[in-house]
């Protein structure tokens, strides 16, 4: 595993920078402090943004193949009208009685398997995951989390203690119990089921041998922070009956791959066939405004709200609610799903064709436009394999162009483009990762 | 304590509704479910808002004195214009380099004692709270938490398993620790900082023999979901200098107190006289955008910031940072904090000649305009205070004012309007409330 906290970031005296950026980076340093890092060698600095575009202050555009919070693109002038709208009419709260509220969550429940009927509104997708691990403790009487290898749930103090991914420094909590996936442990996808059920059934003896018990099983449906490992699709389900046998609940985190990022399917959990009880939904919810929502079944979620007495101020206002609902329009309406699983078909044919070069991308996964591109030769060191993909990272900010890297050993490049790219963006994208790849290969 | 999760909510067949609201009451709880509580007999819909106004679909309006979110008045046209102005040209994350969040940063720590010289932004008051329970468990090696006895911090997993306000059904943490304060306890003034000190100095003692340590102590300095209780000024000092001793850090949860609402001085500790290691900032930051912060002293910001990785998607990005830019100008252009603490002078003197009336106002309590007004007679039973204090927010609600309760008993009424009330708006309040006394008492 990087010990680096994150590799893809500035370190100071790395680079010669322009007395316009270092200034502006002492002087952030001073004030928001050691929680702040900067992406790329040389950060960027963007002032204006529009679809697939970010421009910096010389002019620059560079393609946004990162951010998927602009899921619509950057800057969509029918969200942002419907969000100025509302505040210029009216921001109530959810004590109020508000049809819009109701409305919107209605359309947002229909999305859903019909067994999932029952929506909280949150402002973050931390806020839904930490909600959801409430309700899955209040239901199920339970304490135990499983969670796999690498993963990052969000920041909370509670999620955060189910974050193995944020590394040493910040503890576990005593009741989560890791599981391996079957793709970074080698094992053939034929047995990726079978293996995955046994791990999460390991996970279970352990808890209930301690008297901790199941409380949940919670999972991101595309493992991003494990490296995007997706396949075969199913694989987790003996794992999520097994939990459910043990009295837990199945919290499919839907944070990034929720609203059509897998292409075709609305919600991950789909791909793998499964019925979570709980889904938490985040970051493109809103095209950028702060909004997130627990959906569940009727049974976790009333127990809880009848009895624990929830209430988040921000959560459910008719200004999230409004941005919130047309984002949700124009997914439908443009069949913004459809469109991104046709685009993920175009680019992995192209990853694919690059992959036959010898420049060292030894494999490639993907769900919809959420991609996970591995990095460096079969059988190269480490160290060596995750030096090269921050070079391709940076090799491609420097040609303007946005990507990160994931993984235990973060040597697998993060591409996952707002979900309304064409096949020009894909295109732009596949001759400079190849550029990219020539240069830092060559 | 009242054993209502919250007194002041409507209840399925207590009052004949219109169908308009009863169909949309079903539908709500339908999708919505059992966390979702409205407020009032009577449930309120409103369709516009325009300063200290709200507008329901008939064209009735409602004089706010209750929400602290829209300090700055509903629908603020500049604070509305300066976010949807950024919205339009770029919503950019804090790991790109922008200016905005470094100018806003330095100008809301500016509005700090200089030790407070950090900020990380959140989403909500819940997260700004979570993170410093985190900030403080890392710095100090402890676990401990001590709020008071009824205090409510917030809804996370953490925040709320130190918020004994939330009732029986929320678990509270093995490591917190309530204090009584001197207030609801019959305390006299004069012996009110010793009392505050001794207690806070048995539950250090307690955390200490247990090896849990102090971590934080963690109080809303105008002890709001307490009842309100603020006086005298400073009478946290001692307990506060106990727990620096003890190696703990002080939380001021200025969610409520914050940007100016005790009047006169922006944040509620510097009217105790005491500067704490970490603030906690949300509410009325954004004026409705979810917005919120942590300010703290350098030494724990940065030794969290260095090794613990933490990063939250929303929470710094250029929108939320414009639009809370927008309203911290805004009160410091038109000197909103000292208008406010005109205002809560107007209305106390009010009040207190109304007090004097056999309507039975027993105690009147504020920090700027922050009020708790407690009703019932001395020596009447607890239920038939509390039940007589229901009875005049619904009687004021009624009459198109809107307050609610706080309190141990729910028997005090929650006065909060937004800091742009002027003397008009404290006038019609001051009539309003003197016909629902009268009405009740009648």
């Amino acid at each position: 595993m990087s010990t680096d906290l994150m590799p893809n970031r500035y370190r100071p005296g790395e680079s010669d920078l322009p007395r316009r950026e270092s200034d502006l980076i002492a002087r952030r340093d001073e004030v928001l402090g050691a929680s702040y890092r900067l992406q790329y060698r040389r950060p960027v600095h963007f002032v204006r943004g529009e679809g697939m575009w970010l421009y910096d202050p010389d002019g620059r555009a560079y393609l946004d193949f990162y951010n998927n919070v602009p899921s619509l693109g950057h800057c969509h002038p029918e969200v942002n009208a419907a969000m100025a709208e509302q505040a210029g009419r009216i921001s109530a709260n959810t004590r109020y009685l508000e049809p819009k509220l109701i409305d919107y969550a209605e359309r947002l429940v229909d999305t859903f398997p019909s067994e999932l009927d029952r929506v909280v509104f949150t402002c973050t997708g931390s806020e839904s995951n930490d909600l959801a691990l409430r309700i899955a403790r209040f239901a199920s009487g339970n304490e135990g989390v499983i969670v796999s290898t690498y993963a990052y749930h969000g920041t909370s103090a509670a999620v955060a203690a189910v974050s193995p991914n944020l590394g040493d420094a910040v503890k576990l909590s005593p009741f989560v119990r890791m599981v391996s996936l079957p793709g970074p442990a080698g094992v053939p996808e034929s047995q990726a089921a079978d293996f995955f059920e046994a791990q999460v059934r390991a996970a279970i003896v352990d808890l209930n041998r301690r008297g901790i018990g199941v409380a949940a099983l919670l999972i991101d449906s595309i493992f991003s922070s494990d490296g995007v490992w997706v396949d075969p699709p199913g694989f987790i389900a003996g794992g999520v009956a097994a939990v459910r046998e043990a009295g837990g609940l199945v919290i499919a985190d839907e944070v990034q791959p929720g609203f059509g990022r897998t292409g075709a399917h609305m919600w991950g959990f789909e791909r793998h066939g499964i019925v979570p009880d709980l889904a938490t939904l985040g970051k493109p919810m809103g095209n950028g405004f702060p909004i997130g929502a627990v959906v569940g079944r009727k049974a976790p979620m009333e127990q809880f709200g009848a009895t624990a007495r929830y209430s988040n101020t921000f959560a459910g206002n008719t200004v999230g609610i409004a941005t919130a609902d047309a984002v949700l329009a124009i997914l439908q309406r443009d069949q913004i799903p459809q469109k991104a699983l046709a685009m993920s078909q175009r680019l992995r044919a192209g990853l694919e064709k690059i992959a036959h070069q010898p420049y060292g991308v030894r494999a490639i996964r993907n769900a919809g436009l959420f991609f996970g591109i591995d990095i460096g030769r079969e059988g190269a060191p480490a160290a060596s394999r995750r030096a090269m993909a921050l070079d391709v990272v940076n090799a491609l900010r420097d040609d303007g162009v946005l990507v990160s890297t994931t993984g235990a050993n973060e040597d697998s490049l993060k591409v996952r483009p707002p979900l309304v790219c064409q096949a020009e963006h894909v295109d732009l994208f596949l001759a400079a990762i190849e550029r990219a790849l020539i240069k830092v290969a060559g």
